[in-house]
């Protein structure tokens, strides 16, 4: 049964999947989609692909599915991996789902806003930067970095504990997105900063080939910055 | 083992959750948090109940475990219930998953937007209402009720087919709070209205009685628009 995802280099939940597929073999076919030229608001992509314009969607055989968090728990009961992805035991289970659920609000939200108000709106609109919107998305962000330092990492290397899951690899995808604009979360404060360096190290090569694209924009702003 | 549901009655995920425990007999025990008093933010409640300074969180013993949709899961594995409400089989499961994931950044993010924005915070401030931001709350709520109309509807008459599922509590609750600043989404197209009022009989008493603080409000509101 043929299973495909629908994708983009710069979408963070894109990347997750993805790096979750790579890190444990499981061969999925990456079909590109042009975000850049609204190729996720067109007919085609609606009507075929996925109705709620958006990506990451899977496609396994006749079957569609949106939204990464369903998609990660859906191939963890598709494909073989090991436990620590997405733990059995219920309550270790729950506070992987906690985080996926919490950070659709928080680190999701938040590190978008910074990227779009900061970089994207303005290169492709020509305007200048919505400076309220801007003041907001930073204090969004380093709310959600206290967060993650105080609460989610206060107990183990990773956001589960020990181990990393599912939650990691979103985590940490969506972390990536706001260097595009010039801050370098990493640096935000120790805890982050190790964090990432350890979420990194684990999924090599990986994590810098899905990152590929997003580190060379990085390269260019924080340089500027 | 103590469970208990730390709550405000005009929280959404709230109202969902305690929802799927009266309709399943989890003896669960509700304490109020004072969220116009900000009890939430306090050093107590930070400490000890939740320190992401949110409702719901669940205590189950010395278990302690934020976001509702983690919640939602985790006591459909911990007690009894029909299968409808969270079904096995993965590729259903994987349909009411994808609903609990979009609905964050829309159905949520834009029902609390709405109430806020042209409720809350006008009457808590004094402040009058932040034209833009009522704009853009209006529009995105639009694009979730035709999403839902549209898709998510579009197969059978619950989220995820002919049966009830834990999805729908969280679709429902969100989709009432709009109501309380005088957008009564029930008369935004014919199935939405229909769909609202199937969910209401299917979990009736518990329904009302759940939403009775925010219907009070509604009344008020909708007479006035």
């Amino acid at each position: 049964m043929s299973l495909k995802l629908f994708t983009h280099p710069l979408s963070q939940p894109c990347r997750a999947v993805l790096l979750y597929c790579r890190m444990n073999s499981i061969p999925i076919q990456e079909v590109f989609v042009d975000l850049g030229k609204g190729e996720h608001k067109g007919e085609d992509f609606t009507k075929k692909v996925n109705p709620l314009q958006k990506v990451p969607v899977l496609h396994h055989g006749d079957f569609i599915l949106p939204e990464s968090v369903a998609i990660l728990r859906y191939l963890s009961r598709s494909f073989p991996s090991a436990d620590h992805w997405y733990p059995k035991e219920s309550r270790a289970q729950a506070r992987v789902d906690s985080y996926m659920a919490w950070q659709h609000l928080s680190t999701r939200n938040f590190g978008v806003m910074y990227f779009q108000t900061l970089s994207l709106i303005p290169k492709m609109t020509g305007k200048p930067v919505d400076e309220k919107r801007a003041k907001e998305a930073k204090v969004g962000l380093e709310n959600c970095l206290n967060d993650i330092t105080n609460y989610w990492l206060a107990k183990g290397r990773f956001i589960a504990g020990d181990e990393i899951s599912i939650a990691d690899l979103l985590a940490a995808a969506e972390l990536e997105q706001p260097g595009m604009a010039g801050f370098d979360v990493k640096k935000y404060n120790g805890r982050i900063g190790e964090y990432m360096a350890t979420v990194r190290e684990k999924l090599l090569p990986h994590y810098d080939e899905i990152h590929s694209m997003c580190h060379k924009i990085q390269q260019k702003a924080l340089a500027k910055a």
